[in-house]
């Protein structure tokens, strides 16, 4: 049940207080209210760290939107601080609740392709979101790309060894003015010898596309975008389907239901976290060697 | 707003009504209460036309579960005796409430294959009910093949004016011998000779069967099932994709929701009914006249 | 190899003679040549009956192409006169060798799906043939839906008791004024309770369209289109495939070959034709049956 | 026409040339024979350049099998030397001439999705040679992705200016013992700022996976691979589609075919060969710098 809402928007925090039969109070209220389990998180990035750390302070279970932090230091920080207070942190890599990218995890882990050798991931957003949001975004390392370096440690089950990375401002050049890139591939190795490749674009003018698959010893498991309908309309122009579903709300919004439901059951069944704040950390350790790679054009090798 | 519930199992009355924060009342209490506008009746279909025509008696609009009546006279009897009370009725058709049936009929309006000229409708269900249901089921035509009558009523924008059903009992004998079929083609002939096939059975090993296809003078619309998930395995054996989601809640889920949200829309926009007590009353017709068709063996005209 | 080529066009006959290393001759010259084991006849409808009892008669193996002839009366005799002279008489039905419908062949017979229940063959010409060829075709039962009826012959195993037609001409009424139709669904009842739904236009404006699926107890077997290529644009129009490939040569080009292969291998081993002029009178029965009943609006019964 | 095979092994050439009607004889003789305008080399590939430079120099055109030479080195001084001769050089790497990858190359030329930004091509062969041909193949991107880098020079008309290559004996330690790798993931920046990624296997255990797709400002051109026949199964075990043709011969027959009617062609109308000598150093260039880049780890910049 939510019990409360703070937003620094009075107006948005009211509408979903109402909806939800909530009040609308202020963080403080909310971390020092006893009959308050957990909070989400879902606030501007730079704040994301001080608010793990003064929520598991206070007792509350944590689910915080990605990315945990910009900078790779403060999240290793918070991680470090927050690990011995005991509280729960899930990290909000939502794609993991998607039924087709976990059906593949499960595949995966049932034996049903052999032994994991190549990954590849491809995302692309249909469109580019504005440039002041690119300047403030982190880069699309750390903004968007992340969601694929979850991805694969959550199907490779490892940290890779070393990333390479290469990228362009194809798409606009003001977000190659901005110093950032919305078009790129990045490998990824891993120390058994295994990869994996991902590839963005900020634009897809089709609609949003999230495919990804995985070769095995013994077969290839792959996920195809879901369609806006199953229908197909043949004429003498050709065979055409429906778009992939417009964009991330559309496409996950089972997902997250299934993530928060996910973050629900492990604070009442006691089990750990489905992704932990270490995986949030892990993926943001990537994104920036990702960043670093292409900005030296050298791979870089990953601590371990 | 839900107001309250009656059923005549009471524990489920108590659940659904907590759930939405309802009471649970009489059917009598119900029907007086003049702070509700609108019923849904849900009940077992022999008592469909004495609630409709109690309902709307008592000043409320109707949406009523598919069949009307397993009686066409008696449906035609409540058709008459509501058409003057000036109360919406509704019947719960929901599939044309499916985004992909939806696009079809959209489609075809907007001109996209030109006229339409063969409708051909595959409907299967994952495995048959037990015999008790079909005993008082009012057999295969009424029960499961009238989605499809009306379905090709909605397509077809006409009824028609002819109808042949050739039907058996292959999946299970006791059908059979309780009187009624499991797998059936039924051919359905327009008076501007058009016409649509229909083909039913109670056994798709492999899942729920709904897709639907209509060739027209400029094309060819199509609907293909919508998948448990976008995974493909790929093996030694084969290239194996997810199977149909497994029936009619899992797959028309979102379409009971466009019913519901379409029935309350056109009561507040004063707009007549998506699918009318009239539509009710013709697909009922139509099975009719497939059920007499396929004990003669021979065709069975409409009336128009 | 082939060694001489008969042709009431003496250029056609000479082009494909030179082509293959083989001679002009007439049909005489080519039946009394001891040293020819096998001739093939394409000539027009009308003549195939002759021709393959005086080909048999001389002691020639015999393809001839579909329909054996346009009268069954006359089709039963010849197959009365040639069963005991010993030649083999294949009829040339090239879509029983397409490597996708055998298969579905071949996994029935395995027992891939159990036992087949309902057979749907989905058979759309890209466009129609000039009246004039319609004019001496047969009608659209004896033309173009007799392969649908071999092949469903092919894979029910059987002959059909009750054949119900529906036809119209939608694409062109010059077709109609000729006294044929272009638009076609026909349903055949067997003996076992089990049915197959045929589906024809004259018309599909995406292409030639050849599918066909199989429900059995255990499952659904089906054939979709050969496409014209692999590509498939995605833009912001759509999703868009390749059409079918363009029409019967395209299509079963492959198909021939394998038919024509099987003749020779049939005639070397001494085994029996994999169509044999019975299957060619058990497609010309129903295709009489199926005109009869579009012209009667009642069901035909067939004579075991 | 085909006029004479010379082929070390005397039985292979005796066969082929009573094939088609040819002769058996000397390399020499061949190229000595003035009634010989064009000859195809299909010897290992250590014996290319040599041919090559004989051939061109007894004034005959030539399609040589890929790839030209296992030297890099070798190759550009075969380039340099027959540049002068005005012999026609045409190297085979047949995918080009796949209809499906011809057909992506005719969409991005006719700007059906704008400018091209990332290519990615997936290349699995169904399972490894023996270790004895490894050995000698000059290694995985000398013999297998070398039809990739050419697949890329053809698509993206541009030769890369930076590779970097990770790659692993993943399928068979064998092969790593010998000093190759089976499993790899190569990618190529251009100096306009697009890409392309290359992904090879040497075994996907469901067929030959022969994929591609192209990313553009307006879109994506994607190919699938072909499949052995249409059918589909649906079963309760899932909805299985027929796998990929087996390999090479399978796949890309068509192509051979068409490679060589371009061959012909060209040389018929004296125009430019679609695949030049150049083109075959170009690509031996990039497999060489991505040797050296997966064996020192470090992205390789290539001379312009």
């Amino acid at each position: 049940m939510l019990r409360a809402v703070s937003d620094v928007h009075a107006t948005a925090a009211a509408e979903l207080a109402a909806r939800y039969g909530a009040e609308v109070a202020t963080t403080e209220a909310i971390l020092t209210d006893p009959s308050i389990d957990a909070v989400l998180i879902a606030t501007s990035t730079d704040t994301h760290s001080d608010l793990i750390e003064a929520a598991t302070a206070a007792g509350k279970a944590v689910l915080c939107e990605k990315p945990v932090d910009l900078s790779l230091a403060r999240a290793k920080t918070c991680l470090e601080r927050t690990k011995d207070n005991g509280q729960p942190v899930m990290v909000g890599f939502n794609r993991r609740f998607d039924a087709s990218f976990a059906a593949v995890k499960k595949a995966l882990d049932a034996g049903e392709i052999g032994k994991a050798e190549q990954l590849a991931i491809t995302s692309f957003d249909p469109g580019p979101p504005p440039v002041s949001y690119i300047k403030v975004s982190g880069g699309l390392f750390r903004d968007m790309m992340i969601h694929d370096f979850d991805m694969a440690q959550f199907i490779m089950g490892a940290t890779p060894v070393r990333v390479f990375a290469t990228g362009s401002a194809l798409v606009d050049p003001e977000i190659g003015a901005a110093g950032d890139i919305d078009t790129a591939v990045v490998t990824l190795s891993y120390a058994d010898g295994t990869m994996a490749v991902i590839r963005n674009s900020r634009r897809a003018s089709y609609g949003y596309d999230q495919r990804l698959e995985l070769l095995g010893s013994g077969g290839l498991l792959s996920v195809d975008n879901v369609r806006e309908t199953q229908l197909v309309r043949a004429t003498a122009e050709g065979i055409t389907a429906g778009k992939p579903v417009h964009f991330f709300l559309e496409r996950y919004m089972p997902a997250y239901a299934a993530e928060w439901a996910a973050f629900v059951e492990a604070i009442e069944a006691g089990t750990p976290m489905p992704v932990s704040l270490a995986d949030g950390v892990a993926a943001l350790a990537v994104a920036e060697a990702a960043a670093r790679s292409r900005e030296t054009g050298d791979p870089v090798d990953l601590e371990s």
